[in-house]
């Protein structure tokens, strides 16, 4: 009851993060498609950790290993199921959290809802590290939407104070590779650097910052969607909260909307190579539930890795005494930047799985 | 495929603005529960039109009458369904938008989605007025949940650049009662002032104007929900999305979480008469998906209604030419005002579903 | 979480037997599908009671009111719900049932899962008067179905232990009109009027009869469905089990396939106008869950109405006494006969459900 | 859209026969339940073939392997998922039945729903090798329910024309441990002989035979379920028809109620030991979709193997010409026997979810 989303494409991840193994099942993907593994890889290896200075040094290999779905690399229809083995995993790091549970991270709520049986080792199925088995299932999406035309992207639009600039009215394939190929994927090198700096001071002083990743995808079709509770903003959101430290979400102008006026906020209609077109795009690219045909933009809020090196205040459960912590172990001080492909990945199979219910699976 | 939406508490929108009813059918709600009708009616009328010069002068009756699911006032266990007849519609005022579609609006995307069958007539299904069902279904929902002792207050945060205060870090039913009897839900009688003049200001000038809606939910126990998919953010952001209007959701600190360090965002634990508690509240009552025991706070931005009197520039879908279109009919300068209780109305139906599945249908 | 099913094509049905009114809402209509609501009608007439000795005396005009989702008898794309009003009921009749529950009626079981307040009156939502809204649907559905060359028919394949002759191979829209307008729906008037006498025979003795409805579905294309769980087997009995009195379903030669070799159930491939068919049909249309394009054939057993005017053996649950009970009120000898266009509708909205998928809604 | 069912507790089924692994996830499983593996792999071995010559010689290990949700034999609140790796597989046998297509075989319907890219080695996903992950998660459910005191069994009732006595009014966990133990899982072993004779008759004239499996649950509370769309049997039938091979379920006395009068099939009700019972039980333990208390009992009908070893008729897809076939390879002349604890696994994690709906996460 927890860990499945989708209707067309249902991903359903498992794992813990000191586990055996974490993993996804996607089912409804069509037949006959070719996956380019290497790509898929590469997207991943974008949130992979240990690759610089400024996520953790946890090692992880994440090569996925196919167990089903898949024959000689085209889809086969029947369900993909996707793992990666857990191997440098330091379980004594986290010893005794449970009792003492980190602020602002979910050692007590798991608690609470699970009981002691729960597994909060490395996080357990809390752990940032789910998001792997999320960037297999968004990988494969992306794959998929690309033979379409449809192309998603994203970059960091802001660490702490820091910002870049927002994506432009109709931003292309070679601009989202582009910033997928820098180490801190943003459109502005000078503002990436600016971002490094903060997240640099951060981890010298223990500490830890948020950021908001803008996502654009461009090439959907008008006409995608429906109103009230089937949107495209409801299916979007309910999916990207999945996604650890995610506190916010908005589409278009989001909640800058809530300061305009209808004049300056309304998008007026042109006509542009004999397509409706809007002269702007504070709708994001939705209207009514529905795609207007523009580049659909989302924002997402992260929030600061709750694991710093500061000592701060907790309780000790089992006496009810107040206690100081000083959390252990290998944490990004900005998981911001590696979640950048994660919620690609989340908008991706979300769209997939939006375009597979409207396009039926007798088209394919 | 569009207007349904919950999982132990089902909620499914049916009507039209100008058709002949909008209603609602409400499936699960536990059997023996006695419902204050009145109660409910005046929930509803915090919603409806025609109360003040801020909002549209479209008269509504907006008194559910109950098909099904009650007898004598009480809950049967057996699907309930309300329904409000619709009176008083001018259909004539929308004629020809479909054609001409109104920037912002709806009409564009459903009839790129539906066809030329869709009924924009007031707007259809996609029309603001689809929210007095949303309430009835909260409404309910909220007596449900007092029982239970929690309570769901909302106020209207901010309006284009006016703010009001938030809500301190305790609220109280009393707070929420003394909010929603105000004309504009407010914490802060000055605030609502200048708000009212921001709306009025705009209103002369044939425009509209956005705002934030703050929401609380005290009272829920610790331990609720779930990780990934199926977290309270999910569920809660799953269905905000379907308000019309709504842009933006974020909970707790939300986009503010993202410009602030863990040192600073981090909840530290307390002990409070015997419980644990957090000091401050930046993760809205939520860590991990599941709920902390704190209070439960979530934030929409609602764009300004797209329906403005002053000329936009449009286009004539039959002839692909640019058109200059003045929108005529009565609006609400400030959708935000009337969707106050929406939001409520929401957040009981959801938090109610999600409550519903945590204590199962036996032990009710 | 009872009374709702469905993917792309909802079904919410809603309404107690002695409340106000019953009804359905459908969500996911194609939009732009003018409606024959004379046909409809038609088709409803169809398991209206009092039309003969053979049937319950309780007077229903069952005319549905389409209070959303048409526009002069044209889908608009949004849910349609449809009401009846309930008119004649005598609810006396009923008092104190849930206090001395009929044998093998809802009675109990009702009272167990929803306690004291449950509305029996009627037997409430237990009612066969909720399949009125569930031939709503079919109905709907079945037109719908018709324009794509897909038809749906059943007949009355035994009654105690009278037999009508068995669907032919290839059965056409005509013979489904032809015995849709008997009084008894059958292929061999011979068996109908061997089977009216065991129903009168029955009814004189106070007593009851269950029978076997078989129904077919032609026109529907190959490759439809899907292996395991989303099969049409799993999903047409899933939606099948809500028709009251359903206590078996079986599809081709079901049962009666356990008591054979392979040799004889398998069904020999053949080419038939440049078509693939089967020159059997055992497999009743449907191999791994997916449409063979051969007629799909199901049948469904049908147990004897319970409520009964013989003395009866129950207990008075407030004392714990056993106690005897004569059961008043005006039933169905045989809800076999009026259920056999339930059984249609049911597969119908299901089969466009399924179908729906396939499709998509992008290409309506 | 295929492999996965249920509501508080999701039965995701992955692989195909011949890919690198099989297995299932299950989301939602209480935490802090020890599981005994011994007596889970004791459960799968009773479906394992090559144990007799009544069974393919396909050797298999199917010992499942944890890769998630388990800590040192606890459940931890996450997704289980376990995996068994194919081993011994010989996908030559299969080549070629794609374009020459088996009857009553998914080879036609799942190209026709897949396209060239279905994977049909060894029947890929609609293998019964399938059935080893639904014996997975139906055997931790079991033993959940064992844990409730709820207990689950199955006997084969009858192959071709041989039947067993069917279960007493209140069969016992002795009585199910006792046939479980048996080669041929039947009551009277007089009756098991002859239907070995059946079967191995059919083998020696390289045919096979169909059977009927009734399995019953003992212990349910009463008040479980829903009525119209939500009943148990809904929700049991829409989960069987996902185990190959089955063409028909019933409950409780099923078609054979479809003979009979209201007066034999209704049971009355009686008190023992101070508890509401039914003097017989043609119910099934089901009333309205909703649980008497009694055992619930239900039968599935499996049609005989249709990979059988005899000439049929076929026609070549690519030429469209008729052809005779012999299919080769492994195959059991009676997939009923091995199917009998496959049944009582989807009955125990249809009947857990359905119970754990009922009581709620809170609870546990």
């Amino acid at each position: 009851m927890s860990s499945e989303i989708g209707k067309a494409l249902k991903i359903s991840v498992f794992g813990q993060s000191h586990g055996r193994a974490i993993g996804v099942v996607v089912d409804g993907l069509p037949a006959g498609l070719r996956l380019d593994e290497e790509a898929l890889y590469g997207f991943m290896c974008r949130r992979k950790p240990g690759t610089s200075r400024l996520s953790t040094q946890r090692k992880e290999d994440d090569r996925p290993v196919f167990l089903s779905g898949l024959v000689d690399g085209v889809t086969a229809g029947s369900p993909l199921c996707a793992v990666i083995e857990n191997g440098d995993t330091r379980s004594g790091d986290y010893a005794g959290l449970t009792d003492l549970p980190r602020p602002s991270h979910a050692d007590y709520t798991a608690k609470m809802r699970y009981g002691e049986a729960v597994d909060m080792r490395g996080s357990g199925h809390f752990s940032g590290r789910l998001t792997a088995p999320l960037c297999i299932a968004g990988g494969v999406a992306k794959q998929i939407l690309e033979s379409k035309g449809i192309y998603v992207g994203a970059h960091l639009l802001s660490v702490e104070r820091e910002r870049d600039e927002p994506f432009p009215l109709h931003p292309t394939k070679e601009l989202f590779d582009a910033v997928a190929r820098k180490p801190i994927p943003v459109l502005s090198d000078a503002a990436g650097e600016r971002m490094a700096q903060a997240v640099e001071a951060a981890r010298a002083e223990a500490d830890s910052v948020g950021g908001v990743i803008e996502c654009a995808a461009v090439g959907l079709p008008a006409g995608l969607g429906s109103p009230i509770f089937d949107g495209i903003e409801n299916r979007l959101a309910a999916a990207l909260f999945g996604v650890p430290a995610v506190k916010g979400v908005e589409f278009g102008a989001g909640f800058e909307a809530a300061t305009m006026r209808g004049s300056r906020h309304n998008d007026p209609y042109i006509v542009e190579n004999g397509k409706i077109r809007t002269a702007k795009n504070d709708a994001g690219g939705i209207i009514g539930g529905i795609t207007t045909g523009m580049p659909l933009v989302l924002k997402c809020a992260m929030k600061p890795t709750p694991s710093i090196g500061r000592p701060q205040q907790s309780v000790r459960l089992s006496t009810m005494e107040p206690e100081e912590l000083t959390v252990k172990g290998r944490h990004d001080p900005c998981v911001a930047i590696r979640a950048v492909p994660v919620i690609e990945a989340v908008t991706a199979f979300t769209l997939l799985d939006i375009l597979l219910e409207e396009q039926g699976y007798g088209n394919d």
